[in-house]
């Protein structure tokens, strides 16, 4: 039987009950509806009765969902029930702070090393993982099992370091340098975009606050 | 005569475009079609074309658009030709970073200070911009003309904090805490979704890598 192909938006949807879910179990609350968890995430009680569908019957007519359990299916069709090794190249502000996402360290993803072509970094540790030359980079996806990389390089750089990683057998890019950059199609890749965020912050705000006509 | 409302998603587009425009005008291209445009960003020449038509008529049958004129224009709409004067709450990894992004100072967004509670940062200095006290937020922002507050604290502040910067009359947030803020209608947020962006790619991932049935 073949795999039904599930539509992005429905995948984009999932990570929001997660963090929802997770949010509601922090709080004591074990039990929630299709109502409770629409007047949370603003998406109708039916869309989000539908997007669980896709994934199979979780829910109870007249009784909701049993929280963790349906934020523990949620991170199995995630695929966070598995763990992520991880290298990060590009040692500046970016990817220090991402070295120190919380968010790695909450679901099973391992930074093992950072990478960068800058002296200076070179050798230092962050959180105690060491800052290695980005020359030893290929040498080191060879001889390690790494699982993700993270590109936060300036934009000049980042297809040449998503070439390296793939080329040494990564299948998963998280990149949040400003530009696009091309993967075969068994690469999976999400983007960051600051900017974007950014600049459509600008534009709502520019809205709100010019003088009514 | 009323302000024509813009969907949501044209607006988001606008970014896409602008990054595209600069990226060619550094490569020396001061020219483009908007079917140019459509092989760049994957959206279709009569998306573009219709998205940009919402704000005028820019193009010109059989030339195409003048890019850096199309640019200016897209920076006015984003409201990039104004200044920003920028806080930043929260001086961790990510309010470090963010005092780093280049993304602003590309944009006449200008970072004036950082707040933490954390004595060991206060007094600190990101690219000279000084790490002040938290509690010396309030004053601040009575005391300055702040445009934009930054919220990179952990979640369980953030609504907090988010307060403290609406009631001194922040009307722009753009928010890195893991969690959703409330605000007045008349207050722009965005919300960087590390989290959601990082899982979505762990289900592609696991997707693409999963043997098929």
């Amino acid at each position: 039987m073949g795999k039904k192909k599930i539509s992005d938006a429905v995948i984009r949807r999932l990570p929001k009950y997660y963090r929802y879910l997770g949010d509601l179990l922090e709080n004591g609350i074990n039990r929630v509806s299709s109502n409770d968890l629409s007047k949370m995430t603003g998406f109708t009680a039916s869309q989000i009765r539908q997007d669980l569908n896709n994934f199979g019957g979780f829910g109870q007519q007249g009784y909701g969902y049993d929280a963790m359990n349906l934020r523990e299916e949620i991170n199995k069709i995630l695929g966070l029930n598995q763990k992520f090794r991880v290298v990060i190249v590009g040692a500046g502000n970016i990817g220090q702070a991402v070295a120190n996402y919380a968010g790695f360290y909450e679901e099973g993803f391992e930074v093992l090393a950072l990478f960068d072509k800058n002296p200076k970094l070179i050798g230092l540790r962050i959180r105690d993982i060491e800052i290695k030359d980005l020359d030893d980079l290929p040498g080191y996806l060879d001889d390690n099992e790494i699982d993700m990389g993270v590109i936060c390089t300036p934009k000049a750089v980042s297809q040449d370091v998503a070439d390296i990683l793939t080329s040494h057998g990564i299948k998963a890019i998280w990149n949040f340098a400003p530009t696009d950059i091309k993967v075969d199609d068994d690469v999976a890749i999400e983007h960051v975009r600051m900017n974007e965020s950014l600049y459509t912050l600008a534009y709502y705000y520019k809205q709100k606050n010019d003088t009514e006509e």
